[in-house]
């Protein structure tokens, strides 16, 4: 059994000792559900008088002291007239019978002390596997029944639980430190990003601050993807109905696209993904064998419907502008290039000091060929194949989820951890064999003969919106120099250090750093307050000393020191953090 | 009288003249309306049997020969029934009369000759003013009864007319030049853009050299910018209708956006503009007039309806990327802030060789303030005076327009003319005093009072479809270096030659240059005509002599001559011209 098994049959567990510790709180509550999630479990309830996190010690003790009496549990298969005698007053509980017994799925009740729960099972052996020193109530909030905004809204519970204490202080100290990182907030703060009603949700604008992240996160992606020998291509935000009904997209996909345009008789549709006018542009190329691979980029912006309730912040968007590429090549071609992408990944990695990564390779099931997979036996073993090869000779961290690939070929999720441990996926590699058919693409191989290439989907850097969401975190807002909107603030001590400062500032500037200058009349002290909160990695100081020496004093954000130095220095110096990414 | 009007005058008479030759080549011919134009005039018909190009000699012959029996024109007012009765014949004449009648107008005969037109006037006195030999029947084409698809389809014949021979030849050679640098042809040729019909017509898909050069000239926009104190940002391509309501899109331009998507029971339109994004940044940075002036650049896609007519390549399209920035300032800053948008204009003239152009100032007209201009008398006035001294005093060619401004502001339009002499219009700039009202902007002036800004828009280099139009007409596709998407063709002459090739290949990428390698087995001389064909700037050609001094034969399109020189001086002259754009 594995850990994550064990975690979630512990996790379970106390779901139901959560039930039965507020049934004997609050006898006229009713319970729901209570599944386990990641972190630990909850528990649905429709109280008759509201309750709120102040109650949650209560039951957390209840919860102790029931434990305590708790060993295994047991499991009873029983007829639905019996099920339905049990819960007679719980109409959630009948709605769950009625369903399983149209299914014709047994109907199975768990019970440990005096607790009996309608319920699937997924429990430990013997309650002392459970840690009751590493659970705890986190917090209540809304939830509708079976989640349908039609039904009533419910109460639910939500538990931590982990298999040691120490596991549950971490987990709450890395909250407590997202919260501090939590993208929206700092987003506000340092100005990167705003919400506007009349924009509309999930559309952010981008303040200058935020702009200067994303145009040196083009300027990267552009260098590399020089280097690597993609060509940059531009395309529209929208196409005619025929092209989405050409890539597969309506109707499989309509449901995250925004509603048609209806213009000169015919539906124009904002593109949720860049590849079909990509395809187009390989097309129009007319490429031979000698022309491949063909990498064609974009920094493109796709608009998808994501419900309101789902949005959040940046990462969470309706429009968002993906670090997109399609790779055009032969079969011959696929292993390496797969590979010079994973090397890209590795690349960028490096650069953003991310040390705790992992490929998610989804694969197809042999069986559902037709079906849930194109029926190309032969071309899924093959770059499956390719892609574990190249996996492990990389040895990039991977694991093999068997049945989630893509309908079109294997699928790779890059999943990173921020700075403080948490998860994020940032982007999703897809080989493709089908599509290119679909668009009768094409190229003239050595033979003469038109061929259809293997197409590469892949977005290193994944979209502006969740990326920088998550460099927000990542950095809690101290972007190293060479992303900082403002990389140092000129700070002038008094009036006569003012003309000097602003030499400072101007040299600054020509040479391409983005300098801000504060020659106010504030004090010093304020001055590097407000220097601090912006989180700008250098200032630099100018009273009597630097402008009789013609030197700043350069104070660090993240060495934490001062230092005198000469303008011309600093230039160089600066010119070199910028060029290595530092 | 001007120059213009004369030469309307000229080209009316000319149009007479036509229509005589015709009635008298073809008496069941029906003539309809014959209007001067620019370039010359033209005249529609009803033929019974259809006429072709090759007509067009003998209607020339029969005008110069009517055209030595021509004095002046009669002009003689007559009733309603004696003009019916003139023309019972021609239902088009009698529709133009019923017209006339109604709006109560006088109904005017002008007689030449023997021929009687039913005619508004606007001839030459003399017909010897008109030179006989200065023009030209040109063509024939379709054209509906009074433009609408629902009538009859006429016959148009097309004139040219100049004051001299000379000029007519000019325009004639211009119109040649012009067909060659067609940049519909050359852009395919080139590989710069292409349309696809699944995409939609007016929406280009920029192909690699396309994206080299629109990335090319971003790069030149952002220094600028960044130099001249902008700051950029970025916006989504959609809003909902609530933004354009606010700005007055809706419903004064909503003819030009594209209709809305209904999405979560509201209303979403794709941007026709990128002001009002703006407008909500700078409400969102709550500057105080030590932010101002407030500079906020963007190269921001729109979306406009164009009818299906009237798209012309990628001068006339339905996207568009625009060199668009919003600069924010008070009245004190505004004649400076406008003196270095002109100064922008005039850097940006010189980088692309533009020697003629001119700035179209369009004034407001007093009397209609409160109805067709917004009602601030005072602002009309001192802008508009701020305008025209600037325009003075930095010695910017322009011509006055009164009562022609936008509702808003003055405007000015930049007109300039490519290398062959034919003008474009590039760019409007605005001054907007009315919309950060609309919008309720305001920054804290000094006294720590809300101020309203002013807003002025600029886009001095247009939108990517337009410039880059204008750019494949002005250079004929020869691009100067810097904007070229192929830079360098390196040559290898025989098998022995590849690998050296190869190597300086490598490190011209590796120093940022765009070559291309040619090691295939093909003569020299068809790898250097194929190189003409692309129009490279250099081709690099590599023998035994070359691998032996390790060294290129550079090959020079502009200059013509070859010169011998080692790889290092190469890469040194090239970097020298990309970061001198030549």
């Amino acid at each position: 059994m594995d850990s994550n098994d064990k975690l979630a049959k512990m996790r379970h567990s106390l779901a139901h000792l959560l039930a039965a510790a507020v049934l004997e709180l609050h006898p006229d509550a009713l319970n729901t559900i209570g599944p386990a999630i990641e972190n630990g479990f909850y528990y649905d309830f429709d109280f008759v008088s509201p309750i709120s996190d102040k109650d949650l010690k209560e039951i957390e003790k209840k919860m102790k002291k029931i434990y305590n009496g708790w060993k295994g549990f047991e499991h009873k298969e029983v007829s639905p007239s019996e099920s339905r005698a049990l819960f007679t007053d719980n109409p959630y509980k009948l709605e769950l019978i009625d369903e399983i017994v149209a299914k014709k799925e047994p109907i199975t009740l768990y019970t440990a002390g005096k607790f009996t729960d309608l319920c699937r099972g997924g429990h430990v052996d013997n309650m002392q596997d459970v840690n009751i020193d590493a659970f705890k109530l986190s917090h209540i909030a809304g939830a509708y029944w079976r989640g349908d905004e039609k039904n009533k809204m419910l109460t639910r519970i939500y538990g931590l639980a982990f298999e040691t204490r120490e596991e549950l202080e971490n987990y709450e100290k890395q909250q407590i430190e997202a919260e501090k990182r939590d993208h929206r907030k700092l987003g506000r703060e340092l100005k990167i990003f705003v919400f506007d009603e009349d924009t509309g949700p999930g559309l952010p604008l981008w303040l200058p601050n935020g702009a200067i992240i994303i145009e040196e996160l083009e300027k990267l992606a552009k260098e590399t993807e020089f280097e690597a020998g993609y060509q940059r291509v531009r395309t529209p935000h929208i196409a005619k109905e025929s092209m989405y009904i050409k890539s597969g997209h309506l109707p499989y996909y309509q449901e995250s696209m925004f509603p048609p345009m209806e213009y000169e008789g015919g539906k124009y549709y904002l593109k949720a993904m860049n590849c079909p006018h990509h395809h187009k542009i390989f097309a129009a190329m007319h490429p031979s064998y000698k022309d491949l691979p063909l990498r064609l980029a974009e920094y493109g912006t796709v608009y998808r419907q994501e419900k309101s309730g789902e949005l959040f912040g940046i990462m969470r968007t309706r429009s968002m502008q993906m670090n997109d590429a399609h790779i055009y090549c032969s079969k011959d071609q696929f292993a390496e290039e797969f590979r010079q992408v994973n090397e890209m990944y590795l690349k960028y990695f490096k650069i953003f000091g991310i040390e705790k990564y992992q490929m998610r390779f989804s694969t197809h099931d042999p069986a559902r060929l037709g079906e849930k997979y194109v029926d190309e036996p032969l071309l899924w073993i093959e770059t499956e194949k390719m892609v574990r090869d190249v996996l492990v000779e990389s040895k990039i961290p991977y694991v093999e989820i068997a049945n989630e690939a893509a309908f079109y070929g294997p699928k790779i999720d890059v999943e990173v951890w921020s700075a403080i441990g948490r998860e994020f996926t940032l982007a999703t590699n897809q080989v493709d064999f089908s599509v290119p058919k679909r668009f009768d693409l094409n190229y003239v191989n050595a033979k003469g003969e038109k061929e259809t290439p293997l197409c590469i989907h892949r977005a290193p850097l994944g979209t502006h919106e969740r990326f920088i969401g998550f460099l927000i975190e990542h950095y809690a807002g101290a972007f190293p120099f060479w992303l900082s909107p403002v990389q140092i603030k000129i700070l002038s001590i008094g009036e006569t250090h003012q003309e000097y400062a602003g030499e400072v500032f101007q040299q600054l500037k020509s040479a391409g750093i983005r300098a801000e200058l504060d020659d106010s009349n504030e004090s010093l002290g304020k001055k590097i307050r407000e220097g601090k909160v912006e989180k700008v990695p250098y200032m630099a100081v100018i009273g009597d000393k630097e402008v009789g020496s013609q030197t700043v004093t350069l104070e660090s954000r993240d060495k934490g020191n001062a230092e005198t130095i000469k303008i011309a220095k600093l230039i160089e110096k600066f010119q070199k953090e910028n060029s290595g990414r530092l």
